[in-house]
């Protein structure tokens, strides 16, 4: 059985997914859910493919067994390279669209693994319980997601002041046999189509909400977890919707409603600063931004590709201005590339071993990404103009249309400089399923904050940057 | 029976509405249509208010009835800022969502009424059937909108070197009772919920294209018109979705399918000298410019509402970053309120009798408006973050979702810092509802473009400048 | 004796004012001070002007002398537009370059003295040293200027926290005839030039900082005063530098030596919240902003005629995107004339009686100019090129160098499309000395931050502005 | 004797440098030049420091000798590294203001050189021409710069359109000894220090312009070759000027009155295409822009060095606002170093046998950095504020004010947070200087526009740009 089809089969566990206040009930079939449940299977798949299977995965030392590339620290240059390429081919099976098909927090996982006695002093347990917790999602292929927000209710306070109504998820009490949490999480990514979910704060947490400071992970389908989804943004025709038809990596509120975690499953609890030394970790991070950028270029080359052709349908690739906007849209993907190679280039040996990729450029490439793809969705409108919006509801129509009799009035009225009206109808649907639809508007809420604010993560890239060095390449030498 | 309900009974006509392969039927009842044709009803209705209705309408001078504001052109100072009033009343009354429910094409028609005579020398019958027309639209009550662009095919040609298949709209032959016209326009805002459409190309033709030269008005129904529609972007639920579930003003591409156009409703044909004459007038330019920028003005207070909720909603509003995002919308809004007013303020008398709101704060407003409408969209991101996709599918989930069993718990998670869960989840509804629906990304485009592509507008606005006056008042003063 | 010749006879007055460590002596024939000394003269002359002088002065009620329309505060809609007109006029003279020619601060005067009686409460003494000291300036035709800021040092801290070092301006101790004080005050514009000077916190003290909260008047020649300038930007030839040659309004830093203020010049002291209760005035807030906006208009007005015979200048002004950039300079100028027309259109009669121009469109119109100026600027550099650069030093070598005999090939070279070589040269030297001197380079500064820094400014107007009338107007109306 | 001496003494070879209408004489006394010729000879010095040297050199293989490295076409990865390693430690020497000391053009001779025999059908003696002098440039350690820009005049006109009055350099006639040439090139960057200037017309050239397309060489000091200098804008403090006292690469019109440049020199004539044909090959393009890439990004190092000592200075390094602007600027550095190492990660074997550096990195980082450079200076304006305004005019004066009675008061009112008076006004002055002065503001323009309008270099890049591996890495995969 391919892994694509032990995935789906995982699906069918009873999860309490709930849309528009209805269970979801078996999601492989659910008219909303069916479509990106196969698109995730087929990426799944990949890794039995001959050509790309050896590529995307790697030899594990302990167990001998192939497993996904992204669990894999890299320890050489060509680990290093062979990572960022298997994670670019990856990301770039769906486009760049499906954020979380196991890239990004997979990796962030098995960083932690590396690190895992970082914290063995005030936590003892934490390198035990995360390393039978990574051997159990890494030999079985799981997909894994994360939430870490609090509920936004009020901003200007800390969580602990919001007052006794268990917004945010924290806990209730301790048992023989685990924790019970109670209150939500925000926002699980895909958490419909996941395996295992990682639950901990995505932001330091004070010593006064300590009971809210928890680390810990669950299956998708635990009891006392509910996954509220947002609206779903899914398409059914995927000739109409080539990636809402496909690609709604459905974002969904956890709620835990008194879960039980057992103790073996609670990494860390109660304790702000260790949850912060192992999530704040420079290889941890560099490691996982690693797969970031490795996604972020995949998306940026579609949207570059979709620029270029929407122009060239319409016989304006020649005019000058037009030129500038897809050139435009070229150094975005260039500069992205450009810095993955350059944190390749500089990476150093972590005194763990690992090949740690520099982080100051994966860091500009990540804060460069959150105005770039807005840019670019703002150059695809500028190029189509109101293009998009001049096709009909579906392709179809173009023949079938009162039976057939206006055919050569569309087929004329839709073509382009360079394809026919059946190419062209297509082609403005796609960009307009980047531009226009709801998982397209989704896209741009990711890029721009799926980091954190960026009036943060800004101040942070200055924070960890290497500035004396900067002076001594430079002022330094001004007064001599 | 109310100037709304006239309106509904009216649109059962049998117009040729084409959704998705399918006839639409009668719109009033059509899933994707009813909402949007009741919202029109309920504007048409305002002139019947006791209170509205005399703000909303005027009397003629001719019959004595009342008629609605856009048919009047103004004589007085009085008259010209009733006319914004009206203009921004009606605008307001769909939040500026709606921007073609007869303002602008109807103030466009009483201009070129106004007008008539300038073309008289090379269109002897045009002063007399505009005139014609002009009444019967008037005296009716009518909604207008119009179509005149070509199909983009290619950008880099003529329409006349497109070959012999019939694109773009033209003339297939005269007879005695009329043109035979055959091919497409696009794109006609909001077709399928007006009474008549009007047809001249949106571009001035060169003589090599006078068979694609042609002006003519036609019902919605008219025999051998089809409607192509886009994909709806209806919602069902105006809860969940406020603007779209009302204000979908669907686009249409027409097609000409040998159509019959009766001599009394050519306007013009094959002079593309005299339509661009009349279409390029300043008079009826600022007349019908100066309805865009009254609702441009009540969308962007809108967008800056929006705004101010949302920021208070969450807590953030006494950060000093929001606040200059938000000053930023009020900044948006009191521009175009100024140079409106500026507009007024500096309006002349034309030689017509008419007070003629001065152009270039008009099209200043305009081109500035193209710019706007976005970053106000851009802004309401940031302000949000990913808070638009933390809601549940529907608000009722809230107090339903497990039989009411998590009651408690969703509203604590979906609260805001000023106000209690539903209220705060209708009002990210309708952020994003503005921000992501496919109704919100056609409006961003909606604005970008609708006036023409910026790059032109900008260069057309500096070719309409006084430039000696400003020489006059600055640099001739150097020398001395 | 003429307005502008008694104002050079009062500049002789022993003013301690030091220009690269040097005293400056008579500043009417110090090298560097003297071009601007003459310019100042040249505006005060207008007043006596038969043509412009009556448009810039008044009859005041109390004495039946005329006096600068600045120190008038409008009592109908005619003064309001008068006293608009003349800081137009006004600035217009020098081009808006010279920002502080007894306008601004004259204004403000004007304004505390009407809402004098405001702090009576708190400053009995206040009314009456203020009435006073308005009348002097105002009657003998004074010019004022101001200082408010402390030095920068460490912008973390309080000024109180900074130690005991007289950074910034604070009070020594109180005698019998008025108050010792020490320290610096930055940054007072054009301070040389100016008759009188006015000192307190242009931002609000704590109470901890109470001996820094302290308002009093000196002229300019107080003994203990020392003016230290920066470098001065003149330059010596108004041929190729037509802007530096006249308008370099000479910043100084304030420093007060043991300066003994006389108890009449204090109008207040030790009272941080009396201070800023008048100084956040609302009326004297809009009512000096209303001078700013005047000066703004006729500086973008400057800037845009410059634009403009650049372009065509060289024959680029038939280009789309010059034209592009040519018509963002005209709708700066417009929006800006269209808020102050739109302050003047909505100005309500205050308590006072004072026809209050309204503010939302002057912090409007000023908080986009501090994006506007710098955005001229670059439209400048982008038209231009290199082309400013690509002068001869001075314009009269296109005649004389080498004898002469290279005449005709240099004014070959140097001509434009439409005008001669010296021509041409003269404009290039003129667009450089905006924006390549470092004259240009202060007003860019100073357009940025004259007003504050902008993110302060952004966030202040959205403070002040009426957020429940614009929900009214929209949101209001979602529900029903 | 030492490189730069030698360089000195070439200096006072009698050329036709004109200053403000008066020949300069011995540039290395006058007044205007002498600080950046010292300057320049202090930079050629580094050729023979025994640290810097062997980095700066490279041994030639046919003559043995060592010569700069700008000379050298990398044959393999380890000579590309070096080279970029030269080309930054060149340039970082002059904190990447110095543009033009021999890095750029010297570059693009070596490359022409090496592919001179690309027009040897065409031109058949140019090979060995040019052959001759590389050498003889290479071997004498020769400066060269270039022009090759016509004069403005008129932009809407081929040259050839503009009269017959030699505004542009042309071909007066041919003679036995070489080519008769009048009419003027703008702008040779530098030239007054410079030892030789390259000749061509830097746009390509149309047939009817042939009399202007020619390539040619000649010492600076040629008969009949008049350098026409802008005004300077040197300093001669270099304490309160430490770059306008050091840096200010005067920039000259190059005027030929009638000069007989001799067949040996002259490269090629009459022919636009052959002209063309070697300037636009892809590998002197890569090879020369892998220099403006080095220097570019110690610019960038050096302006980010400024910008992060500025908010240190006044104690706002802390605030997230402000580290949000400097990690901009290490953001723009960063970039482009990856951007110079992605360019050698792909280089590749050239036919040549050189080892050519992948040019869409290059030209995505040159067209980046027209942006980049504005930016940062905004950046430092948005920073400082006034501060800069805020210094006296010479940094003795705090010590030496009215006899140093003000001493204290002045350290105290010019301190920073973290440093005393003395060091915070020199880091003002140098960002003044950076920011404020005429040379400041002309790098502005540099950076924006040396490399060609933007508009033309954006359209350029998509046109060289590799599509259709684009294309096949994402679109294609879409179908399927």
């Amino acid at each position: 059985m391919s892994a694509g089809s032990r995935y789906l089969e995982r699906l069918n566990d009873g999860r309490n997914v709930w849309i528009g206040g209805k269970p979801a009930g078996d999601i492989r079939e659910h008219e909303a859910l069916r479509g990106t449940a196969r698109s995730v299977a087929a990426v799944m798949d990949l890794q039995d493919d001959p050509e790309l299977g050896p590529r995307l995965t790697y030899r594990t030392e302990d167990t001998g067994a192939r497993a996904n590339r992204a669990f894999q620290n890299p320890r050489s240059p060509q680990e290093l390279a062979g990572r960022r390429e298997a994670f670019y081919l990856w990301s770039a099976a769906t486009f760049g669209v499906m954020s979380r098909i196991g890239g990004f927090y997979r990796a962030q996982l098995a960083a932690w693994h590396e690190r895992r006695s970082l914290i063995a002093a005030e936590q003892p347990q934490f390198p035990d319980k995360l390393d039978a917790y990574f051997r159990y999602v890494r030999d079985n292929d799981l997909l894994l997601t994360a939430a870490g927000h609090d509920p936004q209710v009020d901003r200007s306070k800390l969580t602990s002041e919001l007052g006794d109504a268990y917004a945010a998820l924290r806990i209730v009490r301790e048992t023989e046999d685990g924790l019970i949490v109670r209150g939500s999480k925000m926002i699980a990514t895909g958490a419909p189509y996941m395996d295992e979910i990682m639950v901990s704060p995505h932001s330091p947490k004070q010593q006064a909400e300590h009971r809210y400071a928890v680390m810990f992970a669950v299956p998708v389908s635990y009891p006392g977890l509910h996954l509220v989804c947002r609206e779903p943004f899914h398409a059914e025709d995927t000739e109409d919707h080539p990636l809402s038809g496909r690609y709604d990596e459905l974002d969904a509120v956890l709620v835990f409603d008194d879960a039980l975690i057992p103790w073996e499953r609670v990494f860390i609890h109660d304790d702000p600063a260790a949850i912060w030394k192992i999530r704040s970790d420079r290889l941890a991070a560099s490691l996982s931004i690693h797969e970031n950028i490795a996604r972020l270029l995949a998306k940026l080359e579609f949207t570059a590709a979709v620029g270029q052709e929407l122009a060239e349908s319409i016989g304006i690739a020649r005019f000058g201005h037009v030129q500038a906007k897809l050139s435009e849209l070229q150094r975005q993907a260039e500069s992205v590339r450009a810095l993955l190679l350059a944190a390749e280039d500089g990476a150093e040996r972590h005194e763990s071993g690992v090949r740690e990729p520099r982080l100051a450029p994966l860091t500009t490439a990540k804060n460069l990404g959150n105005r770039y793809y807005p840019r670019a969705i703002e150059i695809l409108q500028q190029l189509s103009g109101a293009g998009m919006l001049q096709t009909p509801a579906t392709a179809r129509e173009l023949d079938t249309l009162a039976g057939g009799a206006l055919a050569p009035l569309l087929h004329s009225a839709y073509g382009g400089a360079d394809r026919g009206a059946p190419e062209r109808v297509r082609l403005l649907k796609l960009a307009w399923d980047l531009v226009g639809s709801p998982l397209g508007a989704r896209h741009e809420l990711y890029e721009r904050f799926y980091a954190g604010d960026p009036a943060r993560t800004y101040a942070a890239q200055y924070a960890e940057y290497d500035k004396s060095a900067l002076i001594a390449r430079t002022l330094s030498r001004l007064g001599s």
